[in-house]
């Protein structure tokens, strides 16, 4: 074990990968932390989801330079991935005041850093903070590229770090806090004014698929009809199991956008693509002066195609969303034990491996509908304080 | 005067043409009206603001096909446009129920019919019925394609007939009832939410003519703050005079994006085209979760070229709005009145020479920043009862 056992706090240990080429078999390595903070907190991880946006940073397709952990100040010059990270809190800054107890079962998804100082932070709406840093292959101010959860280790400021409830075990709660958050916040939004006048709204969920599946759930958890649609039948008695009320296959269905003809209050868009979906037939879809949300991630390139003009029949607005606040995934964690729902997850067990299996059948597609890696613990020889 | 007066109610005369090449010189011609419905209402018409949609009609830049009253079932094959109308009630059908009365001085914007029975119609939101008839241009259920207001009379179903309140004149009131409605409906709808918490929204107008100045005033008298956005400088005296608190020339300013970061509760776009503007930054400068609209028409054939990644900074959306309803049209003519604003109109005598003086300037931009064509009652030996 003496390769993979971690001289902590000295020294993480991840799965990462020095060039894009390399996206599919990250090399066990250890490596240097960012410098601890007052208010920072380590987490020894349990386990960790595995979500697709670590394929577009392990093939450096979010980007037109090199990987961002060459140009690092210090740390590693190599990339370690994963934001859905459960694990317990092993270390506390001098300075942290939000209550975390060692010991204590928390996560971690897509942010580790923020400001916590401005408009934003001091609104839940600390995911849209202009010195936002990622949880990996991101920089913060000292000039470290942060790194992620496929690892032994993480560290991230206290405000990111979710407490987990009891009731929901952590390979199934890892998934929720990049992917079922990212999804959560745009629907919880897109639909509050509707609940508030006592009215059921109604969901489009477009693309069933990591995101799109946690979206059936939470939508319909949150009191909404849920419509999904797919490209083909192929994932409809799957859809009906998740929760959704109706099933659309666009590519085989006649007729879907005028029989659905002024019926949604949102529609949520999670394939990655928006160039390869009938956009305006969707968006026809939508009542008056609502709203397309995007969360799927697209190629950087990739623009919206839509005219102006689509718009007009309905007075919609196209956009993103981008992930949820601290305080959003307290509300979906709490929401899921109250629903009694989960992410339809397949354990893996860390490793070189398991890894490697993991991204490359999550490149195929080959995943119903959430990978998490499992077994850090007795991988890393942790978990024993 | 033989040529020039009408046979009303067997014939309107107005100023049309019948190729797109002859767009900036419509001749004056007798046509019949659409048969007379039962909740219609005939206005004879004192004066017609020009918009610039007009243009784009004319020369058939919103279709790939022909000119749309080719195709009609009966009535004229030839075209007449111009929907910013001010008349008085000369007929009222059978079954008119909305309280108007013979002589009342009334308006049509660029709606004048819709099915009042769907949803959309019966929420207040007639501008996004499935079934609406544009003022010109546009095809009945019964196949004639209705003719504008550059005329003698007009023709209109009851439900988009504005009543005009006392207080404000006719030439002034013309354009606002489709250049101002379409943008009061937008910056209304985009802030209230802000008003309600009883905060002071702030508002960003880009591009100021003939959308933009209307809607500084708009803005200013709902209670925001407004920012306008131009190219240069050329229009910042005016821009402030309309009521603008703050101007920025993106053309020439360093750094307004970053200096009016995280500022506006609403972006409303009235420049003709999104392809030219700086959006990235223009959608940089929305709070959290709000919206960019445009207003401003394009080519058919324009996109929003814009990438997700942008919005995934604010959460922000881009999308369309369309006209307004008659109830937020009643709305705007008591805020002018009230808040003693007016656009900044330019009249011309309507005549042959007068039309295609208003389309070609205005087409060269040369306006400033509203035509409205005056003298109907004179030249179609009309207003006489």
């Amino acid at each position: 074990m003496a390769t993979t056992t971690v001289n902590y706090p000295e020294e993480f240990k991840g799965f990462a990968i020095s060039d894009p080429s390399e996206w599919s078999n990250p090399k066990l390595t250890s490596y240097q932390p960012k410098n601890f903070g007052p208010r920072d907190v380590d987490i020894e991880i349990e386990c960790c989801g595995v979500c697709a946006s670590e394929l577009f940073t392990l093939k450096n397709e979010w980007s037109h330079g090199e990987l961002a952990c060459l140009s690092s100040t210090y740390g590693p010059k190599t990339q370690c991935v994963g934001h859905e990270v459960v694990g317990k809190v092993v270390k506390l800054g001098s300075e942290v005041e939000s209550g975390l107890k060692l010991g204590q079962r928390v996560g971690l998804g897509a942010q580790a850093s923020s400001c916590a100082d401005c408009s934003r932070c001091k609104s839940g709406n600390e995911q849209y903070c202009p010195k936002i840093v990622t949880t990996y292959a991101s920089r913060y101010e000292d000039g470290y590229i942060s790194q992620g959860g496929y690892a032994s280790h993480v560290r991230a400021h206290e405000n990111l770090v979710f407490p987990i409830p009891d009731g929901i075990e952590s390979h199934l709660v890892a998934p929720l806090q990049c992917g079922g958050l990212t999804v959560y916040s745009p629907i919880k939004r897109g639909i509050e004014d509707v609940l508030a006048k006592g009215e059921k709204p109604t969901v489009g969920v477009i693309g069933i698929g990591g995101l799109g599946h946690m979206a059936i759930m939470i939508a319909k958890a949150l009191g909404a009809k849920v419509v999904a649609f797919s490209r083909s039948n192929a994932k409809k008695e799957d859809a009906i199991k998740m929760g959704a009320d109706e099933f659309v296959a666009t590519g085989s269905d006649e007729g879907w956008e005028k029989k659905l003809f002024d019926q949604f209050d949102l529609m949520l868009n999670c394939a990655s693509s928006t160039t390869s979906l009938p956009l305006d037939g969707l968006l026809s879809t939508l009542k008056v002066n609502r709203q397309f949300v995007s969360v799927g991630l697209p190629h950087i390139d990739e623009k919206f195609d839509v005219n102006p003009f689509t718009f007009f029949s309905n007075g919609s607005t196209i956009g993103s969303s981008c992930l949820g606040s601290k305080q959003e995934a307290i509300e979906l964690f709490d929401l899921a034990v109250k629903h009694n729902f989960s992410p339809w997850v397949e354990t893996i067990k860390v490793g070189e491996e398991g890894v490697s299996e993991a991204l490359t059948r999550l490149d195929k597609g080959d995943v119903r509908y959430r990978f998490t890696l499992v077994g850090f613990n007795e991988f890393f020889g942790t978990g024993k304080q």
